[in-house]
């Protein structure tokens, strides 16, 4: 079923390699860490470095109508339905680490060749599938891909997105050969998922602090994102008097400390300014307006809400102070997530008993389980950093959390 | 000498058709107004665009060694030195307005106009010039040319001047056929100049409460700028409690408000931060390092350098608290510039009586006055506002801005 010479053992080494093959993509000097967004070259490298990954090892790949790679491992006699997947993304945050989704895919096409290897004949289909822009880190929506196959999102707004350079999704598709008006909810790709699992980095401290080299998915905070605005009156840095100025930079800088300041107020409530532009940006220029994104997390969806809007009062608050008006967006927002519990004590079974930890960061496991038997592994990352170039997954864990999924896929479609 | 119609009268009409003439070179749609930094497309092409329509007017115009661009009115039997010489710049600021720079040079060639049309005959030598990268909105050294050509910058400072892709001003030269080995002091060239004159836009509301079509310039503020950098911890905005963060955005907005509050404190300073970037820059990631970039100006030097050393410091403390460290780096300092009060006072006379004022903002003439007598004009602006597309001058007023230069080279070079 293979063309590449057979690993000597089932110690998975071949993460360790695939993660290595792919090393130098999209590597972000200036940032540092790797910048891989959507259908840039980088993540275009990438895809192609999966297809060839998975048809040397005989699975069959296709590319969905909404841009979902899926890699199938076929059962004789039995169709594409009920079939254990799993699988995860290739595009990264601007500079973040290098295991932030390529780990789940490595680890996915480790795992066939771990089976492979102990010659374990599938009863279920088993399907290897790479999600697009589970970062959002082009389009602003996190897990648009998932999104965009479940029906979270509809095609109309998914396809009005912008990137950074002004164009929408649907030009992006295009360009890459897709048809933006193919997109959208998938019914018969979901009809053919029996369970889906999806390996990834852990994104926090939560398996150092257990001791543990690998985890399972108990919950996924409910997160949104929104963008705000601040509008004020754009001037010259050197002739306009302190005291004649709307200046949005101002009100902006209040509203980022008032973020914290408010998610300060609530236990377990996180939330972030990461991103903000002036525009036009110049340093001799007063801003006219102000871009910024917030990022909030919080295991009640209610207490979500309400840090928002209390964000939101208090931008307004010091938007009129500075002579400012200010405009809230939302531009997505995931209930809190809890997985299938069966799923969760099954894979926490199949992995050795390994422990179950909730997570703060969103996965498209998160947007699968609404819909599918869904569950997800983690793998201890020795630094607890994430979507930064510190990101770490040491070999041994990596290898460890190849077999933890090779075990489980062979337990599901065993 | 010219080889279009003459002008119908001596009231400077070309001015505006000039200016109309390039009115959709270089259109920011994102931002509004125009953007047109150094060596872009859109500043090249204001670039050939002046080179013709001097060449139309007989004007022999070159390029020198730091790409400012000098047309010449010659003298018959008198060689190119004690010339009177004005100009100002093509390149703008992110989504500037029309008149900032380009004014000057279509008023230049528009006094040409008038000054032919009427027979004039000069007894020293005319030149227009252009200079580069006035406004520092690519490599972040305002009055780059200016500078360069007067040797307030070493060459070895500015070529390594980086823009925000990452290319060196010494590469953006090459790329323009420029030899970076030949910038620097040019000591003859300064030697052509008897008096340099520049009409500019004027970039506040002095003139509109003087009910004064054109003024003279009587100082310039001084005014520099700082880069500060805040270092923290980057990391995923999901999993990071907000009591674990080291986080450079809530310093560096800390920072910001910080700058406002300082400048109140000082009469007459102003200080801005128009530009500021998050690394990486994500929505989903906590910042690893912030930006930004301060404009200070002040009437006193020793004022400006006490208000950046308060900056420094509430930023140090700031910073501090927050768990992040601080650099800062002087991009570019000016001190104030007095013009030369018998060249003021004649701009004054030769103009009708117009009245001096003082202004915030800085421009080659600043950079030239250390070094030859120079004085500037400065035509209404209407609404205040620069450095946005909001910029404004009547036709009328611009006409009589290009009039008022006429009279003045006519007096000078008479």
């Amino acid at each position: 079923m293979t063309t590449t010479p057979i690993p000597p053992s089932t110690t998975a080494q071949s993460v360790v390699s695939l993660m290595d093959s792919i090393a130098d993509v999209g590597r972000d000097t200036a940032r540092g860490g790797y910048s891989r967004p959507v259908y840039s070259t980088p993540e275009l490298d990438l895809r192609s470095w999966f297809v060839e990954a998975a048809e040397r090892r005989g699975l069959e790949v296709e590319t969905d109508r909404n841009g979902i790679l899926w890699a199938w491992w076929d059962v004789p006699g039995h169709d594409r339905t009920d079939a254990v997947v799993t699988g995860s993304h290739l595009d990264s945050v601007p500079g973040g680490g290098a295991y932030d989704g390529p780990l789940g895919v490595a680890s996915s096409l480790a795992a066939v060749d771990v089976l492979q290897q102990r010659g374990f004949a599938p009863s279920r289909p088993i399907a290897i599938a790479v999600f697009p822009e589970e970062e959002g880190s082009r389009f602003g929506v996190a897990c648009l891909g998932s999104r965009l196959f479940t029906g979270a999102i509809t095609p109309a707004k998914a396809l009005n997105l912008r990137d950074a350079e002004g164009s929408t999704f649907a030009d992006v598709l295009r360009a890459n050969g897709q048809d933006p008006a193919a997109v959208g909810v998938d019914r018969a790709g979901l009809e053919r998922i029996g369970l889906f699992l999806e390996l990834h980095v852990e994104q926090g401290r939560g398996l150092v602090d257990l001791d543990a080299p690998v985890g399972v998915a108990s919950s996924i905070l409910g997160h949104g994102r929104w963008r705000l605005s601040v509008s004020g009156q754009g001037n010259h840095a050197g002739t306009t008097l302190m005291a004649d100025r709307r200046d949005p930079m101002v009100a902006a800088a209040r509203a980022v400390v008032a973020v914290r300041d408010i998610a300060l107020l609530h236990e377990s409530a996180r939330a972030t300014v990461g991103r903000l532009t002036p525009v036009p940006g110049g340093t001799n220029v007063i801003a006219s307006r102000v871009d910024f994104w917030l990022d909030v997390r919080h295991p009640d969806d209610a207490v979500t809400a309400a840090v928002v809007e209390q964000i939101h009062a208090a931008a307004r608050a010091v938007a009129a102070e500075e002579g400012c008006t200010v405009d809230l967006v939302e531009e997505s927002l995931s209930a809190t997530v809890h997985f299938d519990t069966a799923v969760a004590t099954g894979l926490s079974a199949a992995t050795g008993g390994s422990p179950l930890l909730p997570t703060g960061a969103g996965h498209d496991a998160g947007v699968l389980s609404a819909h599918v038997p869904t569950g997800m592994l983690f793998v201890r990352n020795p630094t607890g950093v994430s979507h930064s170039p510190e990101e770490l997954c040491e070999d041994a864990d990596a290898r460890t959390g190849a077999v933890a999924l090779a075990d489980t896929l062979a337990v599901h479609a065993g």
